[in-house]
């Protein structure tokens, strides 16, 4: 369970003590405020605070006194002209902090994206808690056989029922044995000097959850977005990106339906592509061999027209 | 003048419109924000937009559900302590967003603070207001002569008024030319073409006033203060520095306090100093030549310890 | 004249002594090395230092204990499909060290791009030289007509020959004055203070040339050189970059043409675009009007196929 | 065993092949280039490639043409003045690139530091290598009884044996399973799917080893170095970070000399405790009561100047 009652009654503590403020509100974020979207079995996202909204990214382009066009449709196409041209200064003026609870192994391919600001749990200073991913039987799959960094089939029967006591079983022993580390007391109920937490968390497994507040202006999210809201991405952290995903879209939604149609929906051709295209667009029929492209190349290319 | 009525007007709708919000908020930026502090002869700040308070950073620093601890004296002790021990994430977790008006010159200094978020006036877009930034006479001053980057006494007479009046020329002429260069007529008042905008800014002088939307987090802002509100700081820089220290102070003020006395008020000691202030503590004499500091080193020393 | 003869003779000094060493040596570039390479009319860019080359890219991207792949063809697959698959860190691991001569406007246009590491020559402590760019009469443009940030059709006639003379007399005036301010003597001979080098640099023009030293990982100038080496970049930053192009092509040619393929030669389609040319492919007449974009979209999507 | 008869191999070829290069080289380092420096008890430090050395400081510095200035004497004082005025830009100039493995609990502090470049081994597409750090009996501390995130005395007798058999055997136990569970085979010798290497790693407890290319820039490295070679730092970090400083002690003597006094041997002061101390150097008895100081800031502070 993600949450505990005196957590879930701070939250309705923040939830229920509106102020007034003169700064940009976005309706649909203030929705979201302090409230846990469940993720995985023991995760969660949790908007702490946000900069801006749609009007505030034409405010920036325009470097204006006031607070954005007159009209909402002169907003969606300069948005979408930022967009389309790789504007990225705008995008920036947009700020979101969120308290995010996730597997320890999730955290580190998060982490990647550098241009973030973040603030994890520290466990040198405390005691994690004992909570671990265990995937669904419906994510407990094989090693994909055509992408190296891929998963396949799902697991079936006595092998999938082996995986999940192995992980079960393993994370369990492993935190009973930091627990009986830390411990004051030894085995047998006689005081012990307790082993340093530093260093009793090497013996946890990278399935245990963390926990960190993460901040980000919205040009570096979508960029995070793009790479992980992607169908090539792990699922234990594209469920994370999809939470996000429908976050921004209450929060900025203007700049959310520019970036699905360009980022998510969009796709980059090479010039050898581009070339392929105009000789397919005159009638021409275009063959691997013919087109100057890998074998890989032409396969990813085929999927995106066909 | 910095600010036309219409975008006085502007101002006043959006400080007339409180809205109400769940997120933290900082009663003593609310005063400030969308007001125009003036600074130099046309310069200002305003604040557009913040994120966080004092509170969010003690949140932060926990990684908490709900916002800081219970006491305010625990919170400042907190803040006291990551500041003092170089402890930077909490900070980032604050964040503001500014509208500056400043000479390109000091523009060229500010933006070497790359880690910030910059939306500057397009002169490729746009044509650039005639203000230029003209010092008050008690801010011309001669070169220093014991520092190559650093002014000295004030100039006098004929001197000042000359260089009060080439200023002055200077860029009058050339933004009389900028305009007649852009000019769809000649000087004949004959139709002409009109030189592009981003080739015809190139004769402008670097005294001219440009815009721009600047949006930091709070470490990375006390690292900007730090240097650019230092006495060495060059006075056209360190005017608009002072400014934001004014409006931080009122936004963070347990934060702001810290920052005061190990940033701004504090010295960093080398261990040669620090040895020395050693035996200095013990009753010795210790002399530049005895040291081991060069003169220069032993003269900032005795500066601080003096 | 960019470099003088004793400039000329520190580079022959550096290119008289080669050194023994272990690291990755890419041929192509240490002919490069020091050598100016004109740009403008007293531009230059030149290489200073450089890390990595191809193959440090395939070992990076291996976390591998020798030099890459046993064949280039391997690397060359593997550097392709990073590249397409923006796999940004192993291009990361490759850096650049640039000597630059550029003017003020062009180098307030580079400095935007914040993810690499910038030393320029300080007109606080240092007299900048009498250079100034001065367009050649082929690039003395009008304002578009059809593009806010463009240039069009080359002025002619009197207009070119009024708009010179401005830029040459302005120039020169304010560098006559900035050397006058400066100077230790008044205009009549006496003695005066002298301004402060950090005041009086403000009275010069924005096309007086400026120099620094630049360092940038090769996925940051990939990213830098896209942008300013499109056809819509202002042609004063193109120059540099097209410059820098030809560097890159000779120190890590194999990235350079993934580079050039997706990235140079690639076009984003957005969303809407592939549903069109999906049906377009099929045989289905598609129209502006039916295609879903705007005609700034469509327009540019037409370039794009056509 | 970090390093296999073929790495030691590829290191030894690599070695044997020395070119010819132009650009600045630093002797202390090319020594060090590819070796394998050992720290912990399976983890190492290779230096992979470098840029610059000190006269690249100080030419930086200067944004000059030849190469730093006459006087090695003149380049130490340049140095030490750019590290004590904090001017970071010059430093940023030299780059090393680094080829490290350790445990994942030690990459989880390392990567915090954000301005660096980081390709890692990717369990995603290899397997990783049955390789734990297991403590040295003499760094099997308990929890301290004064700091919430440091060690205190060393475990004892029976529960020091106790804790290196649960590390050891969980750790074993761990890597069985994620083998296990990988294999092809089921525990009947029958084939299984094999579970996805992106699932099965989260098994593994985080004194499992990793590896990566990690790339900074001085500046940035010396701010790590400060952080990370402190004696407040965890053991299991500092080791590294000690490894690091003798080799960049080899390659940028005069400027790791500065940083030694400014920096690692440096203490930063408070205003208040600059206060206390003109107070004390003019005879004055100071207490904590009279000081201002809290109890925590008093006992550093006498710490520093005891």
């Amino acid at each position: 369970m993600p949450i505990t009652p005196e957590q879930q009654a701070e939250i309705e503590a923040a939830r229920g003590a509106p102020q007034a403020t003169l700064r940009a509100v976005s309706p649909g974020m203030e929705a979201h405020l302090y409230r846990a979207h469940e993720v995985l079995d023991h995760g969660f996202i949790r908007v702490i605070d946000y900069m801006g909204d749609d009007a505030a990214i034409v405010q920036a382009a325009r470097v204006s006194y006031g607070a954005g066009t007159k009209h909402v449709s002169n907003d969606e196409g300069l948005i979408r002209y930022l967009m389309r041209h790789w504007h990225s200064t705008p995008f920036e003026m947009c700020e979101i902090k969120l308290h995010v609870k996730l597997p320890v192994f999730v955290a580190r391919q998060w982490i990647r994206h550098r241009t973030a600001n973040v603030n994890e749990y520290s466990a040198r200073y405390s005691i994690l808690d004992r909570e671990f991913y265990i995937p669904h039987p419906s994510q407990l799959a094989a090693q994909s056989t055509v992408n190296n960094q891929g998963r396949g089939a799902v697991l079936e029967g006595e092998e999938a029922a082996r995986v999940l006591e192995i992980l079960k079983s393993d994370a369990g022993r492993a935190y009973d044995n930091y627990e009986a580390m830390l411990s004051p007391e030894g085995p047998d109920g006689a005081p012990q000097q307790g082993l340093a937490r530093e260093l009793a968390r090497m013996n946890l497994p990278m399935n245990i959850y963390t926990q960190w507040y993460w901040k980000v202006d919205l040009h570096n999210l979508f960029h995070f977005l793009r790479l992980r809201a992607d169908a090539h991405a792990q699922y234990e952290i594209r469920v994370y990106a999809d939470e996000i995903c429908k976050v921004v879209a209450d929060w900025v939604p203007l700049a959310f339906a520019a970036f699905e149609d360009y980022r998510m929906g969009g796709v980059n051709l090479s010039g050898k592509a581009m070339a392929c295209l105009r000789r397919m667009l005159k009638g021409e029929t275009v063959t691997q061999e013919s087109s100057g492209m890998s074998k890989g190349e032409w396969r990813e290319f085929m999927a995106a027209v066909g």
